[in-house]
C-alpha cells in the first residue's frame, strides 16, 4: 500500500526527517511518498497557521488522493484531519491523534513533551478535540529557544529526555509522546532513557494508516462523514475546486 | 464603533439579511459594515468548508481590521475564529460563540435549531469546542429540502417555530437559538410563537462586540493569544502574509 | 435604559465603589442606580452568607423591579441569580457569570484572582455552577489580612497584579478576572501591567445587561424559567410575597 | 441520638409525613423531632422559593442545633444544605444528597421519579450541584395536576409505579429515587411491584445521619466549612444573627 | 445484624486491624465477622491483584453470604464490588466507595491519603469507576518504604498526619480519606491533628452497610443488577460454581 | 510475528470465529494462535463474569506469553486488560478498546450494536471505563433470544444490520461497532449494507496488536504499568503464581 505523508509546512528538511521516521516504522510492504507544502509557514506552531495549514493541507490531497491508500497529517494539532475525512473516500490520519490513541494502549495516561515553547494552552485544545483530555496526564515544553528546526532533537536531546522523565515522575504519565514533527525519530533513539513508553506521533501514524487502511472501512454514505454534494466554489485550486464540485472522479473504496 | 460583519460565504444576498439583523441590533453609534467572501463556497455547511473559509476569513480581516474596531464571524461554526483571536489586535467575535453565551444568561440550558438537515453530529463539535455542551438542551434540524438560501426562513418559518416548540418542550431548552445566518432575523419576527426566549445569533453577535469594544481588553503580549512572532510566508494573498510577516502596522489597541 | 446594581452586601461604600464602575463602562444611555441591602452582612464571602444574600436580593428586587430594564447581582458568587431570573420578568444577570462569560470570547480559558483569602473551593463551586470549570485555568487569592474593604484595592494593588500575572504565565490563562465587588474599578487602573486582559466583573456585568436588555427576550411561559404560579406565602417582605402571590402587576417585557 | 427533620415548607401536614416516614427507618436508639417552615411557602418547588426556604431553614435551625446531634434537610434539592454545612458544627445532610448516595451503593446509575409536573431541569440542576450527573440515568415526572399535596401519593399511585417500571427499563436505572416529602413512605409500599430497589429519601437521610453521628467527624477549623469567623449582621432572625456575629456558645462536636 | 467483613487479602493480621476498626465503628446490634482470603496476595496494591483478589473475594463470598446480611469489601479500589453487588442479594459495599460517598456529605472536596508509594494513578482509576473524580481534591501517598503492613499506621504516623494537613490547606480537601486497609483504625487516634474531618474507610463501610440493610433494598429482578440466569461453570469453586448455576438456594432479600 | 487470541471463554467454536476473523485481518507475517479458557462460563456476560475470566485470563497468559509477542483479549469489556498490561511484558491489546480507539480514526461519534439483549448499561461502563463515553454515540442491542452463540449472527442479521442502521441515522454515529465475540466476522459481511463504516473488534484488535509490536514500546520500569514486584502467592495457578513471585524468567522487550 502507499501512504501519503502531507506535510502542512513548507520546510522539506522537515518532511525529509519525517519520511525516515515513516519508512522505519513502515511495513516492508508500504510505500512512503511524502508532499512538502508550497504555500503557508515553515513550521505550524500557532492556531492560524493551523487554519491556513489545514486548508493548504486539502490542496495538496486533492492532488494527490487518488494515487495513495490513505494519508497522514503530518503537523501536531491535525490541521484539517476532520474536513479531509469528510472530504475524502481514502483513510485519512492525523499525526497527533494517532500518537494519542496508540498512547490509550500502553498505559491509562499519556504525557505530551514538545519542545516549543509555551504552546501548552493549545496543545491542550488540541486534546479536548479529540475527547481525550480525561486520558491526559500532562503537557510539558521546554521553555527554551533553540537553533534550526530540523536539529532541534539532536541540540535539546538532553532537556527533552528529562522532561520526558519528569512527565513520567511527576505528572505519573504511563507513556510519553515526543510531539511535533521536527522531533520524528527520537523516541527510537532514546528509548532506554526513559522508564515509560515513548510514542513517536510520525510513527504512530504510519502503522495506524496501514491498519486502518487493512480493515477496509467503506466510505461513508450518511451522516457528516459523507462526501458533502457538490457546491459551486469561486477562487479554489483547481484540484480542490474539482473535489468540491465533485468534477473529478469519485475514488472507490 | 465599526463592526465588520464577516460573511465567510460567497453569497451576497446572505450577507445583505446579515446586515440587516446586525443594524437592527447595534446601537445607534454602531457602524455595520460588511464583507462577502470572495472565494470559497455559497455557504458553509461541511467541516471541510469551514476550513477553508475560515482561512479565507483571515484574509479578509488582514485586509480590513485596521479600519474597524471589531469583526464578527458570520457563519455557524465561527470558523477561524480561535486563529483571528490570536492574530489581529482587535476583538473577534463568533456568531455562534455569541448565541450560545448569551444563551446562558437567559436560562441553564439553550436548544440549536436549524435548518440544515443532518448536520447535528457537526453542530455537537462546535458546542464542545467551546466547552458548553454541558450547557446544551439538544440540536434540532429541519429534515426537508428547501429552495433557496435567503429565502429559507420565509419558506420553512412554520416548521421552524414548530421545531423551536419542540426544543423548549421535550428537550426542555430554557432558551432557543435560531442557527445559520440566513435564518438572521427570524428570531425577531416569531418571538410570540415559542413560549422561551429565541437567540439571532447575528444581534448576539454584534450586541457582544459593541460590549468587548466599550471593555477596551488589552490585546495579550503573554500566552497562546498574543500575537505570533513574524514568520516568513510563502503563496498567502498579500495583507495576510504583511501580518504574518509583521511587514504591516501593528493596531494600538 | 435603567439598570439596577443589586448590591446584596449592607456595606454602602462597596456600593459607591460598583456604582462608579458600573457608570464608567455603562453606554451614555444607560442610568445606572443601586441599592445596597437593608439587611445581611457587609460583604458576603460564605456559603451561608450568600444563601441569605440572595433571598435578600430578592426582596429588594420585587420593591424595585419594575422600574428598572434589568438588574445586575453584585457579588461574587450571583446570591439569588437563578432565583431572581425565574421570579421576574426583567433579565437578571450575575457579576461573576458575566465576567466569565465575556472572558470566554477573549481567550480560550480565564484565570479568577480575588483578595480573599482561602475561598478557592467556594469560587470552584460558583464557576462549577455555571457549567464552565472547562474554561477556568485556575483560581488564585491573596492570603495575606487586608484593612477595610472599600480600600483593598489600593493596599494590596502589587499583590494583585502579581497574583494576575502568576494566573497568566503559571496557569497559563488567556484572560484574568479580578473578582470581588471592592475590586470593582482596578482592572482599568492597572491594565498595562498584566500582559493578558483584566475583566473587571462590574464592567461586564454592566455591559452585557445592556446587551441583554436590547435583545428584549421575551420572559418565557413555559419551562423552568417561567413565572411560577401564584403560591401563598407566610412572613416574607411585602413586595416578595405579592410577586410570589400574584398580587402585584406583572411587568409587560 | 437525636435528629431534626428540617422541613423549609410551611405545610404541616408533609412534615407529618417525613416524620412518620423517619420514625420508619430509625434506628430504636434514635430520636426523631422536626420543625416546620414559620415563613415561606406550603412546598418549594421553585428555585427562588429553595433560595428562600433554604435561608428560613437557617433560621431554623440557628434555633433549634443546639438541642440535637444532626439535621436532615427535608425538600427536594437541598436548599441551605451547604451553608448550613458550613456554619453548623452539627452534620446537615440532604435529603436529596443522602438518596443519591445511597443509590450509588445499589447499583451504577440512580433514575428519579417525581410527582412534580415540569421540573426536570430544574432537578437536573440539583442533580449537577452534587457533582453526580454521570450517575444519573434520567429524570421522569407526572405530567398531571394532583389534588392535595399529602394525599398526592395515594391518589397517583399508579402513576408513579408505572413512572419508576419506565425509568427501570427505558432508561435503565439500577435503582429509583422516589423524589419529593409528599411522596415519603411511599417506597416502602410498592416496593414489590418495581423490578428494582425503590429509594425514599427521608428514609435514606435519616439512616445516612445516623451514620454521619456515628462516625463523630470533627467540625473543620480550616477550609470552607470551617465556621466563618463573626460578622456583624442586620434586620436577620435573633438566633440567625446571633451564630453568625458569634454571640451564641460554640458546640462542642 | 451481621456483616461480614471481606478481606481479599491473605494476610491475618490486617483482618484484625479491620475487625478491631469495624467493632468499634458498629452498632450494638450489629455482629461483625470476617473472612481472610484463602489464596492470593498478602496485599492487594496492584490492578493484576485487583483482577485475582476480586474473583477470591466472589469465592469467599459465595461460602458465606446465605449466613450474614451485608458483606463489606475490604481493600483499596472495592476487588469485584461490581461483580458480587450483581450476583448475590445481599448487600455489597465498597470500603473505598462508602468513604468517598460519606465524604460527600462533609464537604465539597474530598483528599485521599495513603502509605503505598506511587500508587497514584491506579487510586484516580478508582476515583473514576465510581464516577466521584469531580468530588475528588487529590491523592497523596508516602514514598518512602516501611517495615510490616501491620504496623505502618503508627511507624509513619506522622508522616502521615502532615500528609493529611497538606491535602487540606494545599489541595483545599474539606475532609480527607486515610486510605488503605493496613491504616484501619488511624484516623479515630489522630482526629485533632488535622484541622478537617477524617474518614476511616472501614468504619464508613460499617456504617453504610448498616444503613443499607436497615433500608432493605429490594434485589432488582431486572437491569444489569438482578442475579444472572443461570450459566454452566467449569473449573470454579465449588461454591461459586453453585451460585452461578444455580444451584444453590436463592436467597430471600 | 505471533499474536495470541485470549478467549476467556470456555466456548471453542467461539474461539474458531475469532480465529478465522483474525487470520482474515492479520498481515501475511503474522501469526495468530489462540487459547480457549480451560476454566469460567461459555460466554462472559455480565460483571461477575468478567471479573473471574480476567483473572482466568491472566493464568493462561502466564502459561503462553513467552510465547508470542502481543495478546488479544478476546471478549466485550475487555476483562483483565489492565491487568495484563501490567503484569507482562508483551503488549496486550483489548478488543472493545481496540474497536473504540479504532473507530475514533473513522468519524466523532462510535455506535455499538450488539446482540445481548438489556447489556446496556454495563456496556455503557466499559466505555467510560476506557474515557471514551464522550466519543460514543449510542448502544443498541436485540432484545430477542437467540439459539446457539456460534451460529447467533448468521440467525439475527438481518436485525443487526437493521440496528446498525438505526445508530447510524437515529444515534448519528459516523462508525458502527458490531461488538461482541460472536459476532466475530460478521462486519465483513454486510459491510454494504449499512451506510457508515463497521468495526469488527476482533480484526481491529489484530490490527492493533500488530501495530504496538512493529513500534516496539518499553515496558516501564516506573509508574504503575511497571511489572510489580515479587509477592508471595498462595493457591495460585503455578504459572500465574511464578509470575507474580518473579520466579520465572522476565521477557525481554
Amino acid at each position: 500500500m502507499r501512504i501519503l505523508i502531507l506535510n502542512p509546512n513548507t520546510t522539506s528538511s522537515v518532511t525529509d526527517l519525517l519520511v525516515a521516521a515513516a519508512k522505519a516504522a513502515a511495513a516492508p510492504t508500504t510505500e512512503i511518498v511524502a508532499s512538502t507544502a508550497r504555500r503557508g509557514v515553515p513550521y505550524i506552531s500557532t492556531r492560524g497557521e493551523a487554519q491556513i495549514g489545514g486548508a493548504i493541507a486539502m490542496e495538496t490531497l486533492a492532488e494527490n488522493h487518488a494515487a495513495v491508500d490513505a494519508a497522514v497529517v503530518a503537523a501536531f494539532g491535525d490541521p484539517g484531519l476532520f474536513a479531509m475525512r469528510e472530504l475524502f473516500e481514502i483513510p485519512v490520519v492525523g499525526m497527533s491523534e494517532a500518537a494519542m490513541l496508540t498512547s490509550c494502549m500502553l498505559g491509562q495516561r499519556f504525557g505530551i513533551v514538545t519542545f516549543a515553547a509555551a504552546l501548552g494552552s493549545w496543545y491542550r485544545d488540541c486534546v479536548e478535540m479529540h475527547g481525550l483530555w480525561g486520558r491526559c496526564a500532562g503537557i510539558r515544553s521546554l521553555e527554551e529557544s533553540f537553533g534550526t528546526l530540523s536539529a532541534v532533537q539532536s541540540e535539546k536531546e538532553e532537556a527533552l529526555v528529562e522532561l520526558a522523565n519528569t512527565s513520567a515522575t511527576i505528572d505519573q504519565a504511563d507513556v510519553v509522546i515526543l510531539a511535533g514533527a521536527p522531533l520524528a525519530g527520537l523516541a527510537t533513539r532514546v528509548r532506554e532513557r526513559v522508564p515509560v513508553p515513548l510514542v513517536d506521533p510520525i510513527a504512530a501514524a504510519v502503522k495506524q494508516a496501514e491498519a486502518i487502511v487493512a480493515l477496509k472501512p467503506r466510505k461513508p454514505t450518511a451522516g457528516t462523514f459523507r462526501r458533502p454534494v457538490a457546491k459551486p466554489t469561486i477562487g479554489l485550486s483547481e484540484a480542490l475546486a474539482a473535489r468540491i464540485e465533485m468534477r473529478d472522479e469519485p475514488k472507490m473504496i
